[in-house]
C-alpha cells in the first residue's frame, strides 16, 4: 500500500498547492462544528433573559460573519483554491454552558470544501467571542472539527 | 456596581460597533493560543524522520497564514475596528500529540489587539489543518484561548 | 399561489444563506443604473471645457472602480455566491445635470449577476462623488435600479 | 477666488491620489444616508405582521454589511485613504414605503470619512435589497447623500 | 488582415473589461518567471552557510505569498476575469548572482492564466525583496516575463 | 561591526514579522520604478497615433491599479505591516521602447513604504502588461527597484 504523503509538500521540501486540474467535477459537501465553552458570567446572561434577547444578534453576526469567512477561504489557508461555494448553512445554539456552531458547505467543484466548512465555524466562533468579551474573557473555543465529507473520492463521518 | 453589557448591542436589540474615538492611544498586547490534537496517523509522522523534515514547510506555512490572518481580523469579525499592526508573532511547537500554536500581537492604538491574537491562532491551526489532511482527518482543533493581554482598561492574564 | 418568501431567512428567523447547488447553470446578464444628480458648482464645471477636459479621469476611474466593484460583490453582500464574473460594462454619460451611469454584468452560473450590475452601479456612482467632492458636496446618488435581467427562472426589464 | 479644483486630477490630466500627509490630525465624523422606495409587494410584508418579525434579519444583515462596507471603503474607492475607522453605526427604519438608512463614521486621521459614510449606507441598500429581491425587483435605492460633515476644513450640514 | 486592437478600450476611448462569456471553456496553462539580480552584500550570505541556511525560510514565504498573490489577480488587475485556479506552483532557485522564479498557472476556464502567472511571480519576487531589504537595498526585480501560455486561441512559447 | 541580519527569521530558523511598536513615527517616503520593454508590434502602436489615443486610458488604468495595489501591500506581502498610505503617486510616461513607471509613496509611521512604492510599480507594470497583451506577448517587466527614500533610520538614494 503507498504511503500516505504530504501532498503540499514537493520533493525539494517545499510547500505547494495540489494541482486539481485533473480531478472530477461533483457535487461536494462539508460539515464542521466549533463548541464555545463560557464561564459563569456570561452564562448566568445566556440562563436568565437578558441573554434570551440579547443572543439573537449576536448569534446572527456570527452566523454572517461565518458564511463571509467560509467565502475568504481560499484568501486565509495559503494552498486552498478559491471555489464558488454554492452553499453555506451555520448554526447556533445553546447546550449547558457551551455554544455550539454546526456548518455546512457546498460546491460543485474538483476539490472539497473541508476547509470551507472548518472556517466558517471558526470565524463564527470568533465572532461570538469579540460580541461577548465586554462580558469577560473567560471563554474558550475548541472540537473545531470535520464532522462529514461527501463526494470525494472518499467520503467521511465522524 | 454597573452591570456588564453587551457593548455591541443598541437599545434597539442591533448589533453594533463600539466607538474608541474617546479611549486613549496605548500600547496594547495580547498572546492567545490553539492547540491541535491530532491522531495515531498523524502523530506517527511527526515522531519518525519523516515529519521531522516534513513539519518545516508545513508549520511555516501556518505561521505565514497566522500573521496574515491577523492582519485580516477586521475583515473577518463584523465589529473589529481596523488597527495597524505592529507585531505579530505566531510559534509552532509539538508536545505529545498535540501541536501547540502560541500567537502574540501588538499594536498603538484606541482598542486591543485580542481578536488579532486569536484570529492569528485560528488561522494558523486551520493552515495546519490543511496541510495534513491528506494523511488523516482524525484532527481537532480546540483551546483556542486568550492567554494574557496588556494596555486596555485592565490586564488579564489567564 | 404559494406566497413569496424571504428565502434568505430560515425558519429559526436567523438570516441564511440560499443553497444553489441544484440550480441549472445558464448564461444570465444583468442590467443596471445609478444616476448622480450635481449642483450648480459642478453643472457649471460639466458645461464648461473644465470638465470636459477633466471628466474623462473622473468617468474612466468610476467605470475601472464599478467593475472591480462588481468582483467584489459576494465579498460585500453577505449572502451572495461568488461568481466568475465573464463580464462586466460601465458606461457613463451627462445628462442635463445627472451624471447616468449604467451596468451589465455577464455570468454563466446558477445564480444570477444582478447584484454585481447593482454594485457596479454604486461604487462607480460613488467614484464619481469621491472624485467631484472637492467642487462640492452638492451631490446625490439615486435611481439605484435593475434594469432588466435574463437566464434565471424569469426575466426581468423595467 | 481661487477656482476649486479638481483634486484628484493631475496636470496632464491624469486621475491621482491627493496627498493628505501635511493635514492635521483631527477627530472627524461624518453622516450620510440612503432610501429604498419598495413597491407594493414588498410593502405589503412591511404592513403586516410577517416582515416585523423577518425584518429583524434583514435589517441586522444590512447593519453588519454597511459596517463591514465601510471599512473596505479604500479598497472600493480608488483614491481613498486607508483609515483606522473608530466608529462607524448604521441604523434603519421604515417610514411609509420607504426603508431609511442612516449612518455615521468616525475616525481621527487626517482626512475625512464622508465616503466611509457614504459607503456604509450604499452597501447597507445593496444588502436590504439582496434580501428582498426574491419577493420583487421593484425596489429603488435613492438620496444616497451626505447628511454632515465635521472635523475638516470646513464642516458641512445639508 | 485585421489589425490587431487594444481589447481594454472601447469605442469612445474608455477601458473596458472583455466579454468572455461566449468563449469556450479549455484547460489553460501559463508559465511565467521572474528574476532578481542582487548585489554583492545579499550575494555574499548566498554563498556562504548564512543564506544556505536563512533561504529556505525566505523561499518558503516568497512561494507562499507567489501562490496567494496569484489568488489575487483579479483584485489586483483591474479587468482581469476571477478565475478558479486548479495549480500554482512557485519554484526559486539561485544562479549566479540571481535569484530565479518561474511559476506555473492552470485552469479550467474562458480565459488564460498569463496574468495569474505574471502576478504569481511578481509578488514571489517583491516578498524575496522585502525578506532581504534590511541587508541591502541593492537588488532590481527584472526578466518579469510570460515564458509560455497553452490552451487558449493560441499557444505561445517563447 | 555588528553583522546585518535577515531580521526577518528567528532564531529556529522560522519566518518571521518585525516589530515595529517601539520604533519612532516619522514622516516617510519612497520612490520606485518599473520598465516595461515592448517589442515591435506594441512598439508600432505607441509611434502613431493609434496609441497616442489609445493609452490614455491604459496608462490611466495601470495609475489606478498601482494605486489600489499599493493599498493592497500588506495583503500581498506576507510581513509587511499596514500602513495608513497618506499619498501614492504613480507617473508613466513612454522613452524610445521603453514604457517607465515611477512611483512615490508616503506615510507617517513607525516602518518605511519601500514594498508600497515597489508594489506600486509592479501591479502597474502588470496591468499595462495586461491591457496590452492582445497585441503580443512581447513585453518584458524589468528594473523594477527602489530609486530612494527617506525618513528612516538611513536615508537611501541610487
Amino acid at each position: 500500500m503507498p504511503k500516505k504523503q504530504f501532498t503540499h509538500i514537493d520533493d525539494a521540501g517545499n510547500p505547494k498547492m495540489v494541482d486539481v486540474s485533473a480531478k472530477a467535477v461533483t457535487r461536494r459537501t462539508a460539515r464542521a462544528q466549533a463548541v464555545i465553552t463560557v464561564g459563569s458570567a456570561i452564562l448566568k446572561q445566556i440562563k436568565n433573559n437578558e441573554l434570551i434577547t440579547k443572543k439573537g444578534p449576536v448569534f446572527q453576526t456570527a452566523i454572517i460573519a461565518g458564511v463571509m469567512g467560509a467565502k475568504k477561504t481560499s484568501e486565509l489557508i495559503p494552498f486552498c483554491h478559491p471555489l464558488g461555494l454554492e452553499d453555506c448553512q451555520v448554526k447556533i445554539t445553546t447546550a449547558k454552558n457551551n455554544i455550539v456552531i454546526t456548518t455546512e458547505a457546498t460546491v460543485t467543484a474538483k476539490t472539497g470544501v473541508e476547509m470551507e466548512a472548518l472556517t466558517a465555524a471558526s470565524v463564527a466562533a470568533l465572532t461570538v467571542y469579540d460580541m461577548c468579551k465586554a462580558l469577560s474573557h473567560d471563554m474558550v473555543i475548541g472540537e473545531v472539527q470535520l464532522l462529514e465529507k461527501t463526494g470525494g473520492k472518499k467520503d467521511f463521518r465522524r
